[in-house]
């Protein structure tokens, strides 16, 4: 079972991901959001490019969120932390969502057989999920701004690890540099994340509380899926 | 001072290298034997990219070195393996040298202000040279096939490592993890490579001597550069 890690959106050869299962991954904040959102019963997820398009895409039944330079977007119902994604705000909703980084990973993954949105609140349910499949494994870190971000890297890491409990991988040198980053930091996540850029200017905008809540690992179990457009529970 | 690593010669925006010096890092073997070549008194190096332009610039003056696959190309003088270029064989010689992913990247650094060549062997001396130089820094890992190659990752890390401990560094996240990911195995190098595929791929070649060799660290202090399409010692 191969394991295969894009360190941007930008890297991604589109084509390589047919026939394999992919696991797209923007843990500060775009995915950690979704994966909340579904948990807490949201219908769907609509992800859009543009700012535009989702407005266009506004009704009674909908919600938007998404952020951009990590904030709010005017006219937006919601901005881009998971706190606010309760179950009181989305259950039963339709949220049409927008992000700098997130949204265009998940879009990107076209090809691929299967596209699952990861986090480190669904790490573990995750990893389970893609050894019961079996089918080969492409990681696509959303990065920032088309470049690599260390905290969706270890995410990744965390992935590759519960997976690799499980069953012996062919990893990448990126899923394996993924992987023993996680395993030397796991006790110490918030030291690695100090190197990391865009964790940095997210605590400059005074989101720790985020930062802290996107970092817990393996407290929800939802995996939500992107299929013919929307993102569902699995 | 800023330092941006790529971590493949195909993530490079060929572009964004002008103003900066650029370090170019194959250090398994390529820039490895380059470094020695030129520490031997080999008076040039000519990179090119195809087996058959080696071959036309051939002369009783020069020498053909390189590899595919890892392994001597017919009718070359030389492998890629850092242990032939010694003395008596380089000395007051031309090289006209191929490889599968050094000399790309080499080639593909044109637009940098600056070219220089970097490895293990030569890693503190370059380090204090591009402080001493004070222009932002971009390292480009060759890689493996266009991949990402964790064994030019970790000498990345060295020279940021050397670098940072003569003045603080402006990073992005790549030139962070190669940092960490050298401060965590600069005791345990091969401990680090055993996760490596490439470092693999040589050692089941029955390479171990040359890679024993390209891990030294800090034992020459000549730095190559390249200029007007020509590798020469700095």
């Amino acid at each position: 079972m191969k394991v295969n890690l894009f360190a941007s959106v930008d890297y991604v050869n589109e084509e390589s991901l047919k026939g394999s299962s992919v696991v797209v991954i923007d843990v500060l904040r775009a995915t950690s959001v979704i994966t909340t959102a579904i948990n807490n019963g949201c219908s769907e997820i609509l992800p859009v490019l543009e700012i535009e398009e989702a407005l266009s895409l506004k009704s009674e039944k909908s919600l938007l969120g998404g952020e951009r330079k990590g904030l709010k977007i005017e006219g937006f119902d919601l901005s881009n932390s998971p706190l606010e994604y309760t179950k009181e705000s989305v259950y039963g909703k339709t949220i049409v969502f927008t992000t700098t980084n997130g949204t265009r990973a998940i879009l990107k993954s076209k090809y691929a057989d299967r596209i699952l949105v990861g986090s480190m609140l669904n790490a573990k349910k995750l990893a389970h999920k893609l050894i019961e499949y079996g089918d080969d494994v492409s990681i696509l870190c959303a990065g920032t701004g088309g470049n690599f971000s260390m905290d969706d890297f270890i995410c990744a890491g965390k992935i590759i690890y519960e997976m690799n409990k499980i069953k012996a991988l062919e990893k990448d040198d990126f899923s394996s540099l993924a992987y023993i980053s996680y395993v030397n930091y796991k006790d110490n996540i918030f030291e690695y994340l100090s190197h990391a850029n865009h964790y940095n200017y997210l605590l400059s905008l005074g989101l720790k509380e985020d930062i802290e809540y996107c970092f817990q690992e393996d407290i929800l179990e939802s995996i939500p899926c992107f299929v013919d457009g929307k993102i569902v529970k699995l």
